[in-house]
């Protein structure tokens, strides 16, 4: 009997696998198809050829340990202690996995918001722990109260993530206040605020979760070198935590992984001292209005996008058929991949709406762009 | 509570940080000092202005896929299924972790030998299982009599370690033998082998699990382009496994990790072309030789080593302080680290038996032995 019996190949596997048999432009799965910044590149290419080949230390190259704390410092204004309140990992998903797996334990409650990126469940379920599902508003705002009235002496945590995937939304000053009123009630409650896109925001402000006075002791935030610096593949990302939790989430990493890839650890540390985070959000806000303006001349109605490089939008006025179906013809007869909606909901709820990755080219937005404006 | 509470930092990172503190010559965590092979780096200095940095496939890149199975099918005369057989992974640890993870219930019994490399306990206890260690014999041989009586109808695993870490032991055609009795016997126990060391054996050869028509079907084993390749840092592991385990496995990688880093396995891909894996052997075998003899004019009484990179040997004419005080005297007043054995068995055991690693250019082996060699 399996362990996970109802999980089954992601949903981002399937569809880019399937774009990839139809020549599809690949819209699905989120990963840039631009070229890396050739400062980035130039770094590794320096790096091929010195020593950068052997185990780094168990909680990351401590030079780039330093330099996260630096960003966090300009970034947020935050002080944060490299050695014992930062830990590298091979991407963001392995610190969720990660962070998970040391904190709950068996018939512990999960809080997970609904629609969800669909990595949170599986962790959870392996730790015989119960994933709580909670519907966001309809207008994929988190409804505190409801939250709260899920919270029962069996929660353990809970997972938010901001900006969200797939719906961009980003959480508010007002969120933070009744998230922190809300969790003054429930003092052992852990907040996993998976922050992957925090870079990749529009007009709103990002807050961080583990920036807030009320959560710093209680947060782990997880980002993702992957997402914003355009290196999906490297698999490189970072959580901070307070010591008392990090200590446990250090004792599974250990275990788990060891160490991460140390050439990309220590060109990211170079790319650190050049690079500047603001570039990013901008980039990206760039891509959106252009696709957003791309996609007027077509019937799909787009939804607000206020961080992420996800765009959703609804086909309800083209089609009836599910989402999954209205995806896989997508591909097959116009010849553009997205990711059905639905597979963020535990019960896979269909709304008609789907979602686009604009980390494209701008041939590739045109491009597709022109195919979807033809339906 | 912790969910590990018995567990603290690895040794390998308690005598590496020390050593790195002491200025001591590093014989203790195993990696080596050498440059990596021109060839290989080249490659990456190369492909990192090549499009490899966006995210490979969830089983890995599909090139390296069919490399490796090449490589099995070359080094072992087996045809595996790349496709459906294969796993590349975050360095061995996260493969052995993952691999524990998805097939390990409540309740279960996992045997581990004693001594043993210190990653297999943890993801055992995090499953809620019973990690049940049974000794070797005093040459290190198992003892598969006791291992049988060992096993119970709640035994979901037995893990074995061949080259062993850290005796640098190797299974015989009679052991294997011998564990395919007692495993008929047991239809439903899963073999886990961990062979990272599989490249580096000397005078005896290499057995791997997978390749026994026996066992295939119900092995997972485990390899390390790290160790092989002498990119430690990389962290670029595989597991071959029969498609109905690898498929459980599958389900837990792709919410742990998703896909592992992207240059380095596009690298590894490449470097298979050119490179032959039956050089590594005769590298190591030298550097084996090398040490023994500079160690001959010692008062350490050496131990046998039939593979990996690790040298035993006792210091019980010298001292008979514990493996561990010894371990730190060396560091401290001798500026040489090592691995004291006692950390690899579940009761802390000590024999006055510390290792080396030998994985180290000449002129660092020469310096070390010259210390040790004073003592
Ligand atoms: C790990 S594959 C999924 C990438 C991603 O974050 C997304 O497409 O939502
Ligand atoms: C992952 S650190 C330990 C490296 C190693 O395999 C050893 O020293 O035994």
């Amino acid at each position: 009997m399996s362990k996970l019996p109802n999980i089954s190949t992601s949903i981002f596997t399937v569809m880019s696998k399937m774009a990839a048999e139809y020549n599809a432009i690949n819209l699905s799965q989120g990963f840039p198809n631009f070229p890396v910044d050739e400062r980035l590149t130039d770094i590794v290419a320096k790096l091929a050829k010195e020593n950068v080949h052997q185990y780094t230390p168990m909680s990351g190259y401590p030079l780039l340990l330093s330099k996260i704390a630096l960003l966090i410092q300009n970034s947020y204004q935050r002080t944060i202690q490299p050695e014992t309140e930062l830990l590298v990992t091979a991407g963001a998903t392995q610190a969720i996995f990660t962070t998970i797996t040391a904190l709950v334990k068996s018939n512990d409650e999960v809080i997970i918001l609904d629609p969800s990126y669909d990595c949170y469940e599986a962790p959870v379920l392996l730790c015989n722990a119960n994933p709580v599902r909670v519907a966001l508003n309809d207008d994929y705002t988190p409804n505190w109260e409801i939250i709260e009235k899920a919270c029962t002496v069996k929660t353990k945590m809970i997972i938010i993530n901001n900006p969200h995937n797939p719906t961009g939304k980003i959480l508010t000053e007002s969120d933070f206040e009744a998230l922190e009123i809300l969790l003054e009630k429930h003092p052992d409650i852990v907040l996993l605020s998976d922050e992957v896109y925090e870079y990749i925001t529009f007009e709103e402000k990002h807050i961080s979760a583990h920036t807030r006075e009320k959560l710093l002791n209680r947060c782990v935030m997880v980002s993702s070198f992957g997402k914003s610096f355009h290196v999906t593949g490297w698999k490189i990302g970072y959580l901070v935590a307070p010591e008392y939790l990090i200590k446990e989430i250090k004792k599974v990493h250990q275990f788990l992984v060891f160490s991460v890839n140390s050439i990309c650890q220590v060109a990211i540390n170079e790319y650190l001292e050049i690079v500047s985070v603001s570039e990013i959000g901008k980039l990206y806000q760039e891509k959106r209005d252009y696709f957003r303006q791309l996609l007027k001349g077509s019937r799909f109605k787009l939804m607000p996008c206020e961080g992420t490089y996800f765009q959703v939008v609804s086909y309800a006025n083209i089609s009836n058929e599910n989402d999954v179906d209205f995806c896989k013809r997508l591909i097959i007869e116009h010849g553009v991949a997205a990711i059905p909606i639905s597979t963020f909901y535990a019960d896979g709820k269909d709304l008609k709406l789907i979602r686009f990755c604009f980390a494209k080219d701008n041939a590739t937005l045109e491009e597709a762009a022109k195919r979807l404006c033809a339906i």
